[in-house]
């Protein structure tokens, strides 16, 4: 069984909410999992079942804008799904058993993970192109900043709740973020939490352009079908060429934000921000 | 005789879209000359005849623009013709004759001479004031991300389609355009061949200020005025204070984005691109 | 005493706008150092008389704001004051007497002050928070580009009059301008001293958010409240993060503006331009 179920955590978020007394960090890295696991949905974007045709006649059409060669697209579940080997790693709480020093482990092999993850986003040599439909949350927010073009339909949203957790930027957001919008205005959503609009982020640069919902996915095929009647060689060139001056920044930075995140994964800090959480949700 | 007349390229082209077959590398240069005739103005921009009063009046007005001692004022047309050395060379068909391995060499010269024009615009002393009152294309839109103010008329338009034509940016623009703008607003304009008003050159911080065409030349020359006020070194020094940061990393992408156009002129992909564009042309 | 009474800087005004020769440099660095003072307000913002007791409420409410741990709060006038000790040094007209070289020494001292205060800004541990009420002017202006949020009223307005009075930026505002804003916008601030309104500058990437006076302080201290809740460290923790990778850049901008500044302050130009904006004033 991969991903807990409904169950299983509302029965740990209940019992979270009792408690008086710190859990120990064994039972905090079963919430850090479970946190993610109810913020980012399941591990694997798994097709809907072949019998909910028209669910699977958009899942099949969402797939496919990914098919053309000059562009790699990418919806905002792909890219948690992608980081689900790290974010989701242990969420099956039956198998959840750490031995002696384990948090400091996981941890690490944590930080890993996510390194190389953010690292093939860096060097990937096509035009990236992300598709946002729904609140994004996280990672598949911070991704953005490497991104060359990022669609979005107006119900889109875009949050990175790093300080209220008390965990710090990835995906290159610590760099990209300023760079795009300014400390000023990437300061309220890096360190103060502030979830931005379709229209905001557009704004903010992070957005390439918004569509109304009902013709979300007509605007953007119309547009991949021009692009795909592009040199695929003068694209690829083009891309590396604008990325290749930033490109060693960007793992530097990449590097950074992963050490800096282990450390606050082991820390009490950070455990008591995500148990602070939970504390509050399961009073309302 | 410098340009081709307007029959030479109109024989050119209609003998290109019945092409069936590849013209080779020698035919493909002298496309290549031809488009960028055809699409960024005759070499030289010469003054009006004498007889022709208004215009004469008007051209001399915008040339005394550039007199004032504390900044250097060009027009998107002195940018182009600036570049002509190196866009326009070779472009007399009678005496375009290429010997073993000439497409290679061109290239290489004009790689040379494009390297060095834009190496001019970095290392200018003074601060740069640009006026564009028309569409501008290519080189005279890449390098005003070097300018220290753009003033732009509405009926400006900016457009560099260079993957429309198999090429890759240049004057500095993949490193400029989405530090300016951001990636994912300055692939629609570097990758994706947008051509963009003047308003939105504005809000993508590539225009400084837009005006009405009816009093654009009285709006530049009000603040043209006021700049001749102001103590010369001052501004000089200032100027080359806010580009020193930047100026080694610019000469570096300079000469990083030459060498990738080098290599797409002597490509295929870019000759086909070229070909495909007169063929799409011919048919209207 | 400290700070030229009124008087005082009503006689200088007066005899240097009927000056007809060159007053020689040790008049020109006292007339500098009246310009900081009149343009700049007292070098101490020392707190309102103790019987004022609606002045007194509000100006403890304001400092009371700097005393969260998790954000460092700072008002424009805590800027320029901070300063004082480099801009106001030697504004005692009584005590004012120079010796042999004695301007190229104070000049030389003014730059280290100057240094070591812009220091300060680029290394600070915690998140910044810049509340801007009224019109800023110079320093307080540039150093709001080290700033993590900057909270301005509707009434605040920004301006550096650099090449008016022959200096350049200072407080890393010729590398932080043109990231924030790009140059063709920065240098209608930095070089050609524009003014600019909140609005304009919350556009400009300057400022963070903008509120109506009446609301102002309320709007701020929500915002305050809701972070002194966060978790310090984490918040600390992803502020050196984002500072981390431009933090030997800035320090070296401003090592290069102090320099370039030290050499403006002895030179003619400088002197002159000053002693023309204070001759324009007196002809009012």
């Amino acid at each position: 069984m991969k991903g807990a179920t409904v169950q299983q955590f509302e029965t740990a978020k209940n019992k979270l909410s009792t408690l008086q007394n710190d859990p120990g960090n064994r039972v905090k890295l079963q919430i850090y999992a479970l946190f993610k696991q109810a913020t980012q949905g399941p591990c694997t974007t798994s097709s809907p079942g072949m019998l909910d045709f028209v669910n699977r006649a958009k899942w099949d059409a969402w797939k496919a804008l990914g098919s053309i060669s000059q562009v790699q697209v990418l919806t905002q579940a792909q890219m948690s799904a992608g980081a689900g080997d790290f974010y989701c790693s242990g969420n099956d709480l039956n198998n959840f058993v750490l031995g002696d020093g384990g948090v400091e482990e996981k941890a690490r092999q944590g930080a890993e993970l996510l390194r190389k993850y953010v690292r093939a986003y860096i060097g990937f040599p096509k035009p990236l192109v992300a598709v946002v439909n729904g609140p994004a949350v996280g990672i598949s927010v911070t991704l953005l900043g490497l991104f060359d073009l990022v669609y979005a339909s107006e119900r889109a949203t875009f949050h990175t709740p790093f300080s209220q957790l008390g965990q710090s930027p990835e995906g290159c957001s610590s760099y990209t973020f300023p760079s795009l919008m300014g400390p000023a205005k990437a300061s309220e959503m890096l360190l103060f939490n502030k979830k931005v609009t379709a229209a905001q982020a557009c704004e903010l640069r992070l957005v390439t352009e918004v569509f109304p919902e009902s013709s979300f996915q007509t605007e953007v095929w119309t547009r991949l079908k021009a692009y795909a009647k592009l040199p695929p060689n003068s694209l690829a060139l083009s891309r590396q060429l604008i990325r290749s001056v930033e490109k060693q920044r960007l793992y530097d930075v990449n590097d950074l934000e992963v050490e800096c995140l282990r450390g606050r994964w082991v820390s009490d800090e950070c455990a008591a921000a995500i148990m602070s959480f939970f504390q509050a949700k399961a009073k309302l």
